[in-house]
């Protein structure tokens, strides 16, 4: 079961509700995800911008745990208010913190995640930073009182899965908040493999929405982060330079 | 469906029956699995040598397809003579035809698995050789006739996953029979990936039987498997170098 | 060239001098490596506590241009006293920042190692901070106005190579100071490869000292990094995912 | 000292002479190469079709070792036609078995290979085949008497460096004879790569060829070879999962 602050949920898997190319393929992907927590853009919503459309249109989203993230935002300050909003609507349950430092990799500023991450959280927010794989930056934030940390596989929307297990790992070996892969993921495998490595939970979107069956890739994506999770519970064999026979000359099974 | 010479089967997971150390996490884990095709060294079992034992003792053996491998062959001749006494034993239905060149790293012989598939297909079994990622040594035995190719991710045993995707990726290209990824599978990560390139099928034994619970880890690689061939049905976003907002700033659901 | 403020040098190979187990063998791996800046650790030096050796006892340090790092600082305060004292005994002609915010993996702090390089800068240092591969982190030091930013392949000592070769390309890409790759490089294919990927430098120190033969590694060390640099230089062809004959079927040397 | 045959060699770098864009180019890339071999596809040679070029036109043939190759041979019986054309135009002094099995990717077949190197060795030549990775391919080769073996790195022109270094190593160990590196290798890196897993030597064209500089890539090939090679003999650290601070806190020299 994953805890984040208050909330437990079921599914390892978050999803993200943008980019869809329709409403009744986001909805059916949704559904055979399982995901219990979505996540959406404050400043993609009709909540922000009346012109804007109501991402969660189709969806009863008193079913879901709501984690609205505040994409869009290049400082803490706009990143905090894109939170109030989202608090103020009623569509938020956590918050994502997410401040963009670079335009071309949307790769996230520290400094400024984590100084909206020190005032929400002092608003009584709970908080979800979306951060690098900084193992330092994780555990200062974790020691700042955050509720999880998502570091990011890859650059958003790159598909390019896991680029550093190394530090994923360290963050994870030394978090006591749960640790979201987010960003990056690009197949089933990906996700898996996050969750191999001891992740609590995967947090996706392009890979689902972007795929060409996204409601087949939703079901995917739940089936392998729940194969991960099983993988990483169930302790894989380790891994060895030289073969082993899967049939060895000593019979391990002798019989009864 | 994976189709291999006149067998028909709905699982893409096959499952080796070695080196569990226990009769009855064996049969669990088969049953978990949902395997239809199960392998086993046939010099491992008591029809070769009486004082061997049973593996397949606790399982049903009309439920499933029989795939009885040659390993401890060197040569052809030895491995033709195994896989004679297995059909000959009623252990047969395909075979898997496993001719060693080297005893550290357990990789098969290109030579010695040419010339056993040449005799085995000429007596009219349903052949199944485990070769190396060589992509003309694949091609060339599928021009000979066998049933399907075995590629190998990694040595047996060692748990590496897919080491040269690249290879693995040509020879699914060329096939016109199923490719079987066979040995080096480590976790389900693995399993899901081999998928994902397009492959037909996964074989793994060590990763299900080494793992500390194995009964688990079988349940985690059926989920593996097909959340990998889903991945590849469903068809996966490309791999980019910058990033994608998944939140984009022309929204992409513009409402109904 | 290499331009650091307001330094320059032919090398692009920085070394330091630490964990060399004799003296004569640290000078004589300087010596070949032809770098022309040496890093050292002031707390290691008897220049911070009179029973500590001095590193540099056998080198003529008039020959070189000093790069004393500040190992063992975790704050910003404490690295802020070591530059001082550094460049108090004469033996700093740029700094190192390095402070350290976890024990196990000796990764940075990035934000003690930000507030480090503010102080040290408005005290006129030539500032060089040893971070994280945090592409936003080296883009607001470079804002902050440091002289180079150094980003770690992988952790310190860890002989691993260039663990997220897309991030440190993001971070040469953007930047217009000076990039040293620092710590992790384990091999003379890593220093070429950080070269390759556009790093104005590499500086390493155990791949060297912890060698077998010290002396010959730093020679390797040397023309792996003119390699590298060079193959950047000179335009490497990009990679295919299908072959292209060396000898093509049309001749493209069609005589003179 | 690189010993194939009754031929011994300072560089451990064997230079294509093929799809350079000039002949003066190629002649100085070759010379600060510093390459002793040089190899040539005799199809593509004015002593094989009267129309073709003179590749070495612009050479002093008689100060390097030639290795003419049989590339376009898709059978043992054009490789074995060839090579023999080669001896007769007093162009071979080794020869390169290279006998392409797939079009698309270029590989070897291991059957006419193999057959091709068996005749050549009858006649009296040294025997260099060109191979895939097959670590028993290479075994066998190595039985039958051929005096190197020559597995791919990855893909003829593909400059996508080494896909599986794990097989490369294998057929490294196993070898009595010498292992060079033949096809795929990209950039610098990649060469010091091959040779720091132990190989002999390493063959690339492509790389050099088709870079923006080929004169100066070539200098950097030398240079990298030197680099990877003495980073074998030397012996590199371990890689490690933690970190080891280069600034240890006892002090490794502790003074005269």
């Amino acid at each position: 079961m994953l805890k984040i602050g208050e909330f437990s949920f079921q599914s390892r898997l978050l999803l993200g509700t943008g980019k869809f190319h329709d409403y009744d393929v986001q909805k059916q992907a949704v559904a055979v995800s399982e995901a219990e927590i979505l996540t959406f853009a404050v400043r993609r919503m009709n909540i922000f911008e009346a012109h804007q459309p109501d991402l969660l249109d189709k969806l009863d989203v008193t079913k879901y745990t709501l984690l609205p993230n505040t994409a869009g935002a290049k400082t803490a300050e706009e990143a905090v208010r894109i939170a109030k909003l989202a608090k103020a609507s009623g569509l938020c349950d956590m918050v994502k913190v997410e401040v963009i430092g670079d335009d071309k990799t949307l790769l996230p500023d520290p400094f400024e995640t984590f100084e909206a991450c020190r005032i929400l959280l002092a608003e009584g927010f709970t908080v979800l930073p979306y951060i690098s794989d900084d193992v330092v930056l994780a555990k200062r934030l974790e020691e700042l009182g955050v509720h999880a940390v998502m570091p990011a596989a890859a650059p958003i929307g790159s598909g390019r899965g896991i680029v550093n297990p190394l530090n994923l790992r360290f963050i994870i070996e030394q978090a006591k908040v749960p640790v979201i892969v987010d960003a990056g993921i690009g197949s089933p495998a990906d996700a898996a493999f996050a969750m191999e490595l001891g992740a609590d939970g995967v947090l996706l979107n392009t890979a689902v929405s972007g795929a060409n069956d996204p409601i087949m890739m939703a079901h995917a994506m739940k089936l392998a982060v729940e194969a991960g999770r099983m993988g990483y519970e169930a302790g894989r064999i380790p891994k060895k330079r030289y073969a082993a026979a899967s049939s060895p000359l000593e019979g391990m099974i002798t019989g009864e």
